[in-house]
């Protein structure tokens, strides 16, 4: 269904906001009070540019909360059970944020940019109310905003020629997960390897909101000799290569131990960290469910949307299905569920859900490809 | 501009969901990580609907932070710089939520059930995670979520006959902000006398989802002879009436003395109340900016969207205009500014707007009628 999407200062504007309309975009999601772009017309191309050549995403909505001041470091570290205790400058670190009951509150990049800067490149969700409470009731000396910051990916194989051609060949030393302030001609960006895809690729955080035309055209143009074309964050990609959208895949209960984050949780993490007695207690008892595959030959028509439902093992429910695509490279239906623990690889089970007919599928590890 | 919102899990559908498409609602707006219906094709049908006769609207994205436990009721405390100790159960009250800056992050309806069970009535603005961080921090023994809870209003001078239609006579006792459980046959509701307009109403909270398509019928159906039909919270009645759309108005330093909220802050609220120490100082300092009306005549086009803009006086900018919309019954463009104090009203300004025209306007104080 097609929905004009009334304009409310409430929900703030991409600076790549115009660009993308004149490149065709036909979808958006709401997403940290903004318009994420999630398609433009032609889903299964845009997939393969993806896969095969490289994708440019308006990926704004992933706002950065700021952690500037003396404490900033000891917020961060307060904020994450991740030890950050030898995480050096330049770098960004994919961390778990948890309330005090160990419930996944957000799954950001933490950049760090000196010991008293940091960002959270967020998910869907307020951390900025969240780390203000947080460094306020602590009495932290920190200032925590939102700062004109909004990043541009791109995405697939041939990304790294794509920004080489437009920074210079230095960017090719970057590694995965590092970063760099650099100038495009006048315009200031911040440029990471990183993005929410397993094509490879790069972020390039637009630190001036002024020059967001001016810096997707310049990349539209390197671009072109590449095969580039406008894209977003993937929901068949990202499903096929298990990665978590968090407050699509998660709940209100969810731990990181059930969504495959046990590698960023450190139970020696320091005693002050949000969450990290729950987080002991959880992983001393055993987390009750799983974030397993999902492969279904029953459902045979392509379907490139995100589509959940409920899982049932014998008729009883055991789970969710928290999203659900056709997978163009294994030519099968796919999707991640959150079930119980004691539901494990090969189980076959039956999905209900709400518009459609129910379907059989046997449950699979991750990820996919 | 007609766009494709997306499916995502990410973004929770309305229990009234099915009913608005059925009754032909043509945009909405994201608002706490779900779709606000914001039209259904005739805008000015659709006001004169509510300040004629009745009006029904799927507000069901004011979400409730539920807060329950032995100390709700110190938590509410903690959370709002308005006093709390006379509040009785059965009432709701306008409060602000401030962060430790003094700066308002929400104005929220609180309802209290009872002394260890409350709501948060919320705008736009992730207050459950604020409610639950400042709740751990202070070790509090008070469970915050959010519950299946969704708001319906009938609004407009004959929204009092259409509820006593469909609950009886005994609703027109309940007086302002005041409220109590009933049930409609089988639907659950707590039923307010409530609502985002100046044109008098009733909210029916729907506490079971499940009912949502049948509560919309019932309302439909009882409603018939006083002319209802589908509507929004409306931006020109609300400009008018000079209502507060948090999050729109506002900005990240506005504190409510800006934006008329005097009367819900008492400087003597306990002193552990977030914010009550900045909002002591504001108000000893002055708070440098003031929300006003602007009234323009060179704006003659009716339009009835929100616009905002910037206010500039003899050429310097002086603050922004929040909103702006034609007002049917004042035959004028009005709109809402958070501008200098120094600007008072009769000052004549000019506005900028980023995709039309400038314009010559009036300060005038609020509301418009």
């Amino acid at each position: 269904m097609s929905f004009h999407i009334s304009p409310s200062p409430r929900v703030r504007r991409s600076p790549f906001f115009n660009s993308t309309v004149a490149d065709g975009v036909v979808s958006f999601s709401p997403y940290n009070r903004m318009l994420m772009p999630t398609g433009y017309g032609d889903p299964l191309a845009e997939y393969w540019r993806l896969i095969n050549t490289v994708s440019m995403w308006d990926v704004s909505v992933e706002r950065q909360v700021e952690l500037k001041g003396p404490d900033a470091a000891r917020l961060a570290q307060i904020l994450t059970p991740r030890k950050l205790d030898r995480m050096e400058a330049g770098v960004g670190w994919y961390v778990a944020l948890c309330d005090h009951r160990g419930v996944l509150i957000n799954d950001p990049i933490l950049l760090k940019h000196s010991d008293d800067h940091f960002w959270l490149s967020i998910a869907d969700g307020d951390v900025l109310l969240w780390a203000r409470a947080i460094a306020a009731e602590r009495g932290l000396d920190v200032e925590v905003t939102e700062p004109d910051v909004s990043p541009m990916a791109i995405q697939g194989p041939k990304a790294e020629d794509v920004v080489a051609a437009l920074l210079g060949e230095s960017i090719r030393e970057i590694r995965h997960f590092r970063f760099r302030p650099m100038m495009l001609d006048n315009i200031p960006l911040v440029v990471a390897r990183s993005g929410w895809s397993r094509q490879g690729g790069f972020e390039l955080y637009l630190t001036d909101g002024r020059y967001g035309d001016e810096l997707w055209e310049k990349v539209k143009e390197a671009g072109q000799p590449y095969g580039i074309g406008p894209g977003n964050p993937n929901p068949m990609e990202r499903i096929e290569s298990g990665l978590l959208s968090w407050g699509g895949d998660t709940d209100d209960q969810t731990n990181p131990f059930e969504v495959r984050m046990e590698r960023y949780i450190q139970l020696d993490a320091p005693d002050d960290v949000v969450g990290i007695q729950a987080l002991r207690k959880i992983h001393a008892e055993g987390p009750v469910r799983h974030q397993m595959g999902i492969v279904s030959d029953t459902v045979t028509a392509p379907d490139y949307s995100d589509v959940s439902g409920a899982v049932l093992l014998d008729g009883e429910e055991v789970g969710r299905v928290t999203a659900q695509s056709w997978s163009p490279r294994l030519e099968k239906s796919v999707g991640l569920c959150l079930i119980k623990r004691s539901v494990k690889a090969d189980a076959t089970v039956n999905i209900v859900y709400p518009d459609r007919e129910p379907a059989e599928a046997t449950v699979v590890d991750l990820p996919f490809v």
